[in-house]
Order: C-alpha cells, then structure tokens, then sequence
C-alpha cells in the first residue's frame, strides 16, 4: 500500500481549513512526510535510511525522542529535508502532480512483477509460465488474452497497464490509523493459522499506520486488547471478518484500519497456515456447515499440508538455528533426533540396544540398506534429491537430509568434521535434522509429533478417498510397509521391488554364488537357497494386504553386478565361501563391470538370459500365493516383467512365468503347451487370481505398447526410467546440468520431479492409448517417482490414468491430489474466492 | 534333384524289352541302385555310407576298381544288397508304388525348409518373416497367402502342399547322362563368376549323373573340352545358355544332361559372382544393350559386391587357412597385412619408419587414435561391431578385426599368446587380418587390390548416383577424409566429429588445462590456444569440400572426462604442466567421474554449462569459413548442437552461434539484440552460407521436433544413440545380452546395425513429420551408422528422408542402396526372373 495524492498546494490547503488545529497539523504533515518517503522508495528506490537519517537529525535537534513528540514546525522541517534528499537521489524534484504519482506509482508495481526478490520467489514456489509467454499453461495463455483484451479504464489520462497476468493495482481512498488516539490498524487471522482452532488470532496498533508495524518502531499488541478498549469496535471487526470469512469460504488474513472510530477494512487474502491446522479448519468448517466435503478436500487443504501433517517436525525451528551445523537438500521430510553412527553396521548394533541411531555416511549404497533401516533417518555429504539414501528414506518415511556438502566423514576416525568450522561431530553424539529444511543441528531437539491418527485426518483422509476417480496404491517391500499402506488406503501394492530382499545377509551370499556359477545347474541350486526366503517374504507382503487390491511383484530389475562384493575383502571371504581363488572372483567381478549400467544387462534381460532366476522368483510368488490362499485370505498376484523393450521380451517372460504358475497349482510338472488362461484356471481353482503385466519404462515400450498388450494384462508405467531414457538423462550423473537447467530457465522443472508433460507424460499417452486399443480396460499406472508427486498426478488423471502407486507415507499425498484432480474436473475451483488461481501448473 | 519312379516290375519289364542288351541292363541297375541311395537319403536319412559300403563289398567280390568294371549281375547283387539295407534302417521295404515315392519326396523336400541346415543358411543370410509369421513384411505375407489360395494340382492322389513361401517341388521326366558315352553331365556360368569375363566357365563329366561330380568319385573335366568333343553340341550349349541369360537377362549358373547326343537343360539360375565381376558384367550387359542402366543399378549389383569391389581382399582365402590363428568379429571389411604393433605408440614410430603396421590391442580407446591411423588396419581382443575399433577403423576403410577372444596381449611383455595353443606372435611380427571374414593369419599372406579406380567401376557410380533421389554425405574428421568422400560422390559431409580433433598430444593438455580450470577466464586461456588449430582443421574440411555440399560441423559431444588423464604418469605429469599437486588432478578426475556417462554430462549439456566452449568452436568454424570463402571458394557451414532434448537449450546455443558469427563476420562485437537473419546476412556478405541445426538423437527431440524446428533449419537424426536410449541399451554393454536376443529369435536383427522399423524408424518418421509441419522443406538425414547400412538406407528412403551420411568408404555402398530404393519405389524388381524375391528385408 502506497499512500498518494499529497502535495504542497494540498498540505497548505488542508491547514488553511484547520487553522491552529495542531492535531490536524501533525496529521497531514506526518503522512505528506510518509508519503514522500514511501513514494521515493517505490517509485524510485531511494533508499530508506536516508530518510530515517534526516528524521533522526531533527528529532536530536528538536531535544524529542519519538515521533510524536515533534512539532508541526519540525515536521515541516522534516519534509524540506525529505524532498532535498528526493531531489537528490532521483535528479528531479518531488513530483507536485498528484495524476503523475498515481501513474508512475502504477508502473512501478507493475514493474515489481520481474524485479529480482519477485523473480526469486517465483522460482521457489515453480510459479512460471504467467507472462503470457508461449511455454506458459493454456489457460495461464488464455488469462493473459483476457487482461490484453480489458478495455482501458476510463481514465483522464492513459494509465501503464499490467505487463502479465500475474500483478493488479487497485487504487481506492485512503484512510489514517494515525489520525488520533480513537485510530490504530491492525492484522489477524479468523482463526489461529498454526493449530486451526477457531479463535481471532491476530495483533493492533494504537494511533500508527501499518508501515510502523514494519519498521519495528513500535511493538504492537495482541488483538484482544482492543475488545477491553473497545468492545463495540471489536464486536464490529469480528462480525466483520467472520462474515469474510462465510463469504469467501475460508480462513481470512485480513487488515484494517479504525479512523477517529470508524473501522475500515484495507485488505483479506486466504490465510496461510500449518499443515494440522488446515485439516482442523478443514474439518471444522464441514462441520459448521460452512463447505461441503468437497470443497474441504478441493481448496482448505493442499498436498504439502497433509504431507506436514503426518510427518514429525520440530516444535521450534526458529529456536533451533542456534543449533544448526550444516546444511544439505531436503531429500524425505520429517525431523528426527539420534545418536550419530558411521556404518550401516554399528546403525544396526546401536538400534539394537535400543538407542536412537542417525545414520551418517559419505553416501549410501544398497548394502546399507540394514542400517538404513534401523535407524532414525539418514544424512548423506553427498547426493541428492534422488540418490540412494533419498529414494529409500522418501519410501520408508524416513527423514532424509542428503548432500550435506560441508561434513567431511571419515569413517575410520569415527568422526564428521564440518568444514570451515571446528565442529565435530563423534560417534554416539546426538544430533537431529529436519529433512523438511535439509537443515542439520547438534543435540537432540524438541519435536512435535505427528497427530497422525487423530480423528480429524482420518475424517478428512476418508472423504479423500470416497472422492478420487483415480486408484491410489502404495511401493512397499515389506509387510510392514505394506500394512502401513493400507491403513493409509492404499489399494493394493503397486510394485514390490524384489532385488530388496537379496541384500540381508543370509541372502547375499546364495545370491552371488548364482550370480558367479558358470553352470545352469549350480546357479538353480543356489536359487533353490534364495526361493523360500523370497516366498515368505511374498506370503507376508500378501497376507499384510489381503482384500485391499492386487500385490504387483516386479521380477529382479538390476543388473547383476550390484550384487557383487567390491571390496577385496568381500571379495576374499566370497572366495572363501565358494572355495575358490580371490582372483577368480576379482575376475568374475571386473568382467561384469559395465559402462553404462542404467542402459546393460538389468531387467528382463537377466530373466530372458538367466531364465533360472523368473522361474525362481515365479516360483515363490506363486507358492506364497497358493498358502496365504489356503487360509481364506484373498489374493491377486500381479507378476511384472521390468525393461521390456519387444513384445518378444515380454512373451518369453510370460510362458515361464505361466508354466511355473501350472506347476505349483496342478501340483507337478507342466507341459510345454501351457497356456495363460490354463494356467490362470489352474491358480483360480487354488483361489489365487494372478495376471502378467509389464513395465512401461523403455521408450520403445509406448510405441510397441499396441503389441505388448496382447500378453501383457496391466501396463505399470516406470516414470524414472522413462524420463531417463526419454530425456537421456542419467539420474546419477544429472544433477550438475540439471541444476545449472534450471536456474538458466532452460527446464521449468527437474523432470524428475514434477513429470515432463511435453515429452514424458506423451509417451505415457501414446502406451495407455495403443494399449487400450489392443486390450480394452488394461490398467494403466504409474509406479515411478511421480506417482507421489502431486502436480504429476493432475496430469496423470487428465491422461485418464488408472492408478498411481507411490511410498507408503505418500499414499495421503497421492490421494488427495488425485481427489483434487478429480473435483477440478468437476469444475470445482481449487481455491476460490480472490480470482481465478491457476492451482495444478503452479504446486 | 531325386530320380524316381523304378521299382522292381518296371526294371524286369525295361530288361524283357531289350533281351540281352548289357548296356541297356547295366544302365537301367545302376539308375535303380542309385534311385534306392538317394531316396534313402532324402527321404528317410539313411546313412549313404552304409549304401557305399555294401557296393565296394561287391566291388571287392568282383574284384572290380571301377562301378563302370561291374556286370549287370553284380548290380543286381547291389540292388538286393541296397533294398536289405534300406528295409533295415528304414523300417519298411523299399515302396514298389511310385506315386508312394513320389508324394514322400515331395514332403521330404517341403520339409528340408526347416532342417538345421536351412534354418543356420537363412540366419546367416538373415532371412525371416517367411512362413506367413505375424512378424514377416507385408509383401512376404502376401505372398504366403498367394500360395495358400492356390488350387491344388490335378493330380491323382492329393499331393503334399508347401508349408510356406519359400520351397518349391518341380516333377519331370528324366534324362540320364549315364546312358552311353554320348552322354553326360555339366555345370557353367555363362560369364567368369570370379572376374566377370565373358566366357563360358564351366565343368563337364562324360557319361555320368550329377551326384558323380559331390561323390568325388570322378573328376570333371573343363567345358572346353565338350567343344573339342563335339562341337555341334558345344554350339549349342553356347546358343542356349546365352539365350538364357538374354531371357533372365543376368549372369546364369545352368546345370545340363546331354543324353546320347540330345542336350537337355536341367536348371538355370542367376550366377553368384564375386565384387568386382558383379561391376564388370552390369557394364559390360549395358554395353551389350541387354539391360538399361537403371536394371543393371537395380538388380546386377549388389551393396555387399559393391563394398567388395571397394576393399583389398586375400588372393585365395581357401589356401590362407593354413595359416590362421585365431578369428574375431569381421568388424571392418578388407584384408590387410602388418608388423605387429602393442601400442599406439609403437604403431606411430613403425610406421614412421615406412613400415606396414597392425595395431593389437586388448581394446582400443580415443587415446590410441593416432596409433589406429598409422595402422594398416586394427586388430583387438574384446569388442564387437560397436567397438571403438570398429567404428572408427569403418569410418576409415581400414581392415579391423574385432574381439578376438582366444589373444592373451601382453604389452609390456610385447606379446599376444593364442590361447590353447603354442603360437606366440612378437612385436614386430608379420600377421594378416581379413576384415570381410573375421580371421587372423601368422605371416604375410598376398592380396588382390581393389580395382577401386577403374573405368568400370567409375562408370556404374555414375549412373547410381544419377538414379537416387537421396542425398549421400560422409561422416569425415580430416581434410583427407572429405577430400576421399567427395571424390566417392559424397554430396558434402554431413558430420565433421570435433571432439576427435583433441586428443592430439599438442592439444589435449589444453583440452585438459581448460576442463580443470576454476575460473572462467582460465577456461577462456585455454581454449584460445585451441582455437586457431580447430579454425585450421575447418578450413581444410572447407577447402576439401568446396562446392560438392554443405559441411555439417558438431559441436563437443563427450563428457569432459573422456578427455582427462586416467594414469597416474599422466596425471602426474599434467598437474607439473598446470603447477598443481597431482593429488589435486586426481581428486577432480575422480569427481568427474559419472555413472552412466551416455547419459551423463556432455553433448549441449557441456555447451551450456561451459559456454566458452561453445564460443570458441563457433568461432573456429566462422573463422575457417571467412578465410575459405575470401579465396572464392563456395562455403556452407551448417553449426549442429548435438543432443538436444528440450527446445530452450537449442535456442541457448544458437543465440551464441548467431552472436559469434555477428562478431566474425561483422568484424566487431556483437549486440546482445543479435538476431539470426541478421548474422546469416553478415555471413553472407562475406561470401560464406551457414545454418544452424540440432542432431535428433534424444527420444525427446523427436516427440518436440515441431518446437525445435522454429530454431533448428536442419535435423541430423543420431540413430547410434536414439537407438540405445529409444531401446535403452548401451552399445558398450549391449554385446552380451543381443547376442542372446539373436540366437533366440527375440530381436529380428542387432538394431545397431539394421535400423529397428517399429520403434526407431517411428521415432524418427514423428520428428520428420513434426519438424516439416514447423518449418516446410526443413532437410532430414541420418549420420549414425545405419547411414551406410544397405536395410536401413532403405527404410529411410521410404520415409522420404533428405540424405543419408556414413563413413567415406561406405559412401559408394549408401549410394547403391539408395538408388535401389529410388527404382523399387518406381516398380522395378531388385532381382528379377525367377520370381518375386523380397529384397529389402533380406539383405
């Protein structure tokens, strides 16, 4: 707010009108000073203190030690000085024409629209494409040819227009918190932003204009002082906004101003708030009767409120940057406090004598899994939002802070040294990181727990999930996991990673042994070890789900050399184990090094070359079926062939995986000539429904997809893979460029965060399409990254998807997202009440 | 060919008609001794060395040498001896019914079409889709369902039918060269198979049946010995296998029966021919007026006799197998003989020293390039046709051999070992390698040199580059390269690789310097220095290429860290260079190291984050241009981004290229407000013509090929890697799990060396279609090595594409391959005469 349209010929007027009235004169000479001030630093960006330097030169002069203890003569004073220091920082004088501030002060927040903190701050919230430019959103493009097309306002001379979409002025009278003692101004909130509770929430200033909020001259007092002051007043104000706030149907953040009495309201905006207080509000205003379901599910609550709410955070984080250590990306959300350790080892030791354990490592790697997994959550020097430790804390959970630069580890010392400071942190130390901040502090701090399965959310959650078209499953490997998922309302478990499970222990061993057998007949006998530990994990993950929906189990997806011992002492004890030479191993090891590991021998193409391995891995699923099945509970086994790049592929997979299903349930050796549906009748009769899908991962996938729905019965989409391979980005080598992308504006996104419409999400449209036309109602999802990724799964619901599949603690996210994609193809409005705001582009 | 149609009763009722006659009876016992052998054989796979035996047992018994020494007795013992053995293996007395032998046979030869032999033949010679699979092309399917609709024959029993389209049965009356000596049996070509000559070649055996000739057990005499013989059947042999081959109109291999005086015509078929008589005989039959040019381009020649006719090859291959050591992958075609060389430093010094090297390597990387182009040609022990070695000894025309498995090289100790044998070959020693076949020699083996300069083949190229509609461009890194490419009809080059230019000693420390430095105006240091050697490798690919077509130059395309040092030696002695610790070199080695580095930090990605770079060889390529183009020669630069994904980083890299030309054409720097009309103008002005265009090689390009031809005035389609990211295989880790794909029949072909229909070929027809929609005209081509792939030119020329560019040597090849394709879209048979034969698929 800019006050205007004061100027010497005015001043003069208004204290010819008053004669002697010194409160009149105080008045317009305090807010012509205001204004000069204001004006020169919008306008013309003179700096402030120039101004506070004059102001403070007279108060000393006049012997007075604030403001309004100066005379109208030193406030004249005070106004000369001001328009000396105008006329000197901007080259002209303080402009006398009240049109010509009007105008220039217009331009001027026109032109705040691309000035570098506006700038920045668009960067942060992903807010792009509101110039009208051509990348911008359709209906961002279509908004913008609407204000092109306003007529202008009919005014006396022609007024700067907005440059974009994205910026307003409104220019009204004004009115002075500052006129007298009966005056003052003041902020609040309709009800209280951090816990939701519905109560006035807000401060007051007696005799100021807002602008003495901000300069810090003045403290100014909680709201309910002005009801002991002024009981009508405050009656008038709380009827006021709470009328505000039946009108536009939400939590009101609202300013105003009393004048000699007489209250006005200057401005009311959607107030921001905690992710526990918007399902309160939510929750609360259903019942009040104020919004129906949807609406709450549509506008009172976002996707990163629910993801707040279920997460642990810290009950002060303004407190805790006394604390603060180091810094990295905030790579899974949450806070958590633990002792440090080094290796995933000593994580499992200290977890298992009941400590809280951190784990802290240069980066993580699938042979941490354990330690990952015992601990409170994981912080990394290196990485980022999609390394190892990052990907698996988000599907567990767990708080994550990854590429925290300045730690240098050293595993051996047992120490982390910050760099730059000499702070180290020891084994056994505590600390605590917030992997909503990516912040990282010494010491245990305070948390506030999540109020995960209170009443509220599991009202809200409830609605969420009778709303949403599309299906929402969950990524989980274990039945913990997967009964986690459930209880969230997952439907179903959209991918089971088996490649898992081969890292504990007792598995890693057989699994190499397979891996490094030179005959078929040692590798079957090594997978004879690992086929019962992978059937009872099955039979866990089975029974966890029950009737909840299908179980999609993806057959071994890395290539086999991530299963091989890298250092000279695995390799040795390999060895060892195997009764052969270190060399040899070292030999097996560096000939299946591979240059491009992403893009060699992984996924089906361990399948179709090691078929031992599907038909192990079939084996066990169905087996596991076939028992949880026995005891009544139901089971639909969806078996998925990852990497497929040929129908081929596809068909060789789905024969074994057939004819292994007619092996376990006609109870002995299947004929060559097994079919799929004789097989199915064969699981049926055993009371488990099985189906074989694909992965959709490999860009040749989308075009031959047409053919691949002739064997495969789903279709479950890889988005990381796919953009991957869409894009040829390397997820572990891109962060230098993509980073360097986005900041020069060449991405508008990491594609590996929101799903690249253009690119990506058309080939995903072009598979569901040719799909569908070869198998009419294959289901369609998405079991990548952007399955949890709320602005991903508008755009999946607008491509007609069937499903999303995402990390347990996602599945809310997931949910309401979708739930809110669902009501904004109803045309609801998914915030409503100040204009049209472009939600599903923008989160 | 299988007499049939004796039994008992006909050869007593044939002997009853002739009492007495011992000709007649010795004539008509060997037929029907023959005819039981045979239809053993044939038909029920009896060992002929059983029917051999019992006919010596006799032979010995009369004591006869010869079968012509036996008496008609003793062939009857023969016959009774025969029937006994085929009652014993068969299982069944010999059939007495002859429409019993000669349905049986006609089954027999239907069903040879899938014995192993024929299944490895059509493998080998890639052909498939022929048994009305869903997976054969269109016109083979039609043709299987043309046969299926044929009316069976009027005979009188129903008749075996043929189980696809590629066998046939023809029944007829038999003639008998064994009838008398008047009589016997022959093969010819009517033109020198080996040379192209026009003369009768051929072999000739007196009183004899064909199967004389395979048993070895007489040895045929030279044709012209039937003209000494008997000159009136020699004429006319001559008149009617020239009429033949007027008829067919092509080269004929025929096979002849003369019975007692008459000659009769057993077979005729088009001759098989080597290279260069597949060059002599199309220009001699189009001299003779017998074919038009368009049919000797269409089907006389073929792009595997062309490529023959290009290259040096063994004088006799068959004797050089007593020398062979080992064999590898035929990686480059050619033969080549050399002292052996263990590094790429050796092979330098050698043949500096004028001698003939060979290059050995374990395998070969960039850094041996200098050594790669001393070499006579390129011998590894790992690697396959996507090696390093093979694609760069390929684009060279140079011999190369890869992956020879069974070589132990050991360089420090100077040695390869065959392994599993004795043979040792030293530094130094004489080895010959067969780049068309694959195979290793110990010695100097001669050679026949390619009569690459003749008038013949001269002239053939002339028409065949008269009839295409394609444009041919070559892939060419030196002044040589294009100068070899030009006068093989290249229409311009169509990739100039920069990034080869570098690993020059004098250049890559350079390289190395700017790729450490910190600071941006080191990096600018350095690359000045590169500069002025880059700006004089351009100007001589300009000068070399001059008015034949544009020069297609693309920018850096490796990561960085392909250029650094790996050894320590090398790490140490650039860090002296650079007067920093080694410690310092290795640690940013290290953190430049990626993952999966095709798909890491290079192409554009390198251009934008280190725009200098960019700068720099933009600044190289004007510079060239502008010092050709000021000597009259005609200049066309066309500036290529490689790796291109999204539209914005197109446009980031032409913004630079446009400023930089304005800065070298205009002579000044350059406003920020370049524009590319603007810079052309400049260019222009200076005589030099230039555009700037993006490689399509990134599954993405193709899906915003609209977006990326409002920048882009030319696409270059990088089918090497939209292959691998569009199957997700990388190249270097591909070799294991395609060969299995191959043997399995999962993949129809490597899609490295066939372009893949159904998903690459899409890919690029969306970005064709989508870039003309953009911008009408825009050229299309294709520089990855499908360029030269005779398939693959063909699938490109039925997608319209503009021009394809490939290796210098394979330019006379594409060239072939596309006029092919320019006379099958007009309606000409490729091959013609003896039916439809589907050329395309097949090759």
């Amino acid at each position: 707010m800019l006050n205007l349209g004061l100027n010497d010929a005015i001043v003069e007027s208004m204290l010819a009108a008053a004669p002697g009235d010194e409160v009149v004169a105080r008045w317009v000479f305090d807010n012509y000073r205001r204004l000069i001030q204001m004006y020169a630093d919008v306008v013309r960006g003179v700096d402030l203190a120039l101004f506070e330097a004059e102001l403070s030169r007279v108060k000393e002069a006049a012997g007075a030690s604030t403001d309004v203890e100066l005379s109208p003569s030193n406030l004249r004073d005070v106004i000369s000085a001001y328009k000396r220091v105008f006329e000197r920082e901007a080259g002209e004088p303080f402009p006398q024409d009240p049109w010509k501030q009007l105008y220039e002060a217009v331009a001027a927040v026109f032109a705040s629209w691309n000035n570098s903190r506006a700038v920045r701050y668009r960067q942060i919230n992903e807010i792009t494409g509101l110039l009208g430019e051509p990348d911008a959103p359709p209906r961002a493009r279509r908004w913008a040819r609407h204000v092109a097309q306003q007529p202008p306002a009919p005014l006396a001379r022609p007024c700067p227009r907005p440059p974009c979409a994205g910026t307003a002025v409104n220019v009204m009278a004004m009115v002075y918190g500052n006129r007298d003692d009966e005056s003052g101004t003041g902020v609040l909130f309709t009800r209280n932003p951090s816990t939701g509770e519905d109560e006035l929430f807000g401060e007051y200033l007696f005799n100021a204009q807002g602008e003495d909020v901000v300069s810090g001259s003045r403290s100014p007092r909680p709201i309910a002082e002005l009801e002991e002051r002024s009981p009508r007043l405050y009656a008038e104000l709380l009827g006021t906004v709470k009328r505000l706030e039946r009108h536009f149907l939400d939590v009101q953040d609202c300013e105003f101003t009393i004048e000699s009495g007489v209250l006005y309201m200057l401005q009311t905006r959607n107030g921001k708030r905690t992710g526990p207080a918007a399902v309160r509000i939510a929750t609360d205003m259903v019942a009040e009767g104020l919004v129906t379901k949807e609406d709450a599910v549509a506008r009172l609550v976002t996707p990163k409120h629910l993801d707040q709410a279920l997460h642990a955070r810290l009950r002060d984080p303004d407190a805790a940057d006394a604390d603060l250590i180091a810094k990295g990306t905030a790579a899974s959300p949450g806070a958590a406090a633990g002792r440090v350790a080094f290796t995933a080892g000593e994580a499992e030791e200290m977890a298992g004598r009941g400590l809280d354990v951190l784990l802290v490592r240069e980066e993580t790697s699938p042979e941490d899994i354990g330690g990952m997994h015992a601990a409170k959550g994981v912080l990394t020097a290196r990485g980022g939002m999609t390394s190892h430790a990052a990907v698996v804390a988000r599907s567990w959970g767990k708080p994550c802070v990854a590429g925290a630069g300045s730690l240098r580890v050293d595993v051996s010392a047992g120490t982390a040294v910050v760099h730059g400071t000499s702070t180290v942190v020891r084994r056994g130390d505590w600390i605590t990181i917030d992997g909503s901040s990516g912040k990282v502090y010494l010491g245990s701090l305070p948390m506030a727990d999540p109020d995960a399965g209170s009443g509220e959310l599991g009202a809200f959650l409830e609605w969420v999930h009778a709303i949403r078209r599309m299906k929402v499953k969950a990524n989980a490997d274990t039945p913990e996991d997967a009964a986690r998922a459930v209880q969230f309302g997952a439907q179903g478990v959209g991918l089971v990673r088996t490649e898992h499970m081969f890292f504990q222990p007792e598995r890693i061993t057989a699994m190499r042994r397979m891996i490094l057998a030179s005959e078929h007949d040692e590798q079957v006998a090594a997978l004879a070890e690992l086929e019962p530990l992978q059937a009872s994990d099955f039979e866990g993950i089975f029974r966890a789900v029950g009737a909840a929906g299908p179980v999609t189990i993806r057959l071994l997806d890395p290539p086999l050399h991530e299963f091989l011992p890298q250092t000279k002492e695995q390799q040795s004890s390999l060895a060892r184990h195997m009764g052969i030479r270190t060399e040899e191993v070292r030999a097996a090891v560096e000939a299946m090094r591979e240059a491009n590991p992403m893009t060699g021998h992984r996924g089906c193409r361990v399948g179709i070359t090691r078929p031992a391995v599907t038909r192990m891995q079939a084996r066990a699923i169905f087996t596991a079926a076939k028992r949880v099945a026995a005891d009544g509970v139901p089971v639909q086994a969806e078996v998925m062939v990852p990497l497929v790049g040929v129908p081929a592929e596809l068909k060789h997979q789905a024969a074994l995986i057939d004819q292994v299903a007619m092996e376990v349930f006609s109870g002995g050796a299947a004929a060559a000539a097994t079919t799929h549906d004789g097989a199915v009748a064969a699981a049926l009769a055993s009371g488990v429904v099985y189906r074989v899908g694909t992965m959709i991962e490999v860009p040749r996938a989308c075009l031959a997809a047409g053919a691949l729905a002739e064997t495969a019965e789903f279709f479950s989409v890889g988005s990381n893979d796919l953009t991957q391979l869409t894009f040829g980005y390397s997820r572990d080598d891109a962060g230098p460029f993509v980073s360097e992308y986005l900041a020069r504006g060449i991405l508008p996104a990491d594609p590996f965060v929101h799903v690249d419409e253009e690119g990506v999400a058309a080939l995903i449209a072009m598979a569901a399409e040719r799909g569908r036309a070869a198998r009419p109602g294959i289901p369609v999802g998405v079991c990548g990254e952007h399955g949890g990724d709320p602005q991903s799964v508008h755009v999946f619901d607008r491509m007609g998807l069937d499903y999303v599949s995402c990390s347990p603690f996602r599945v809310p996210v997931a949910a309401l997202s979708a739930a809110q994609a669902t009501l904004l193809a109803r045309k609801y409005r998914l915030y409503r009440g100040c204009g049209p705001i472009f939600f599903a582009p923008f989160k």
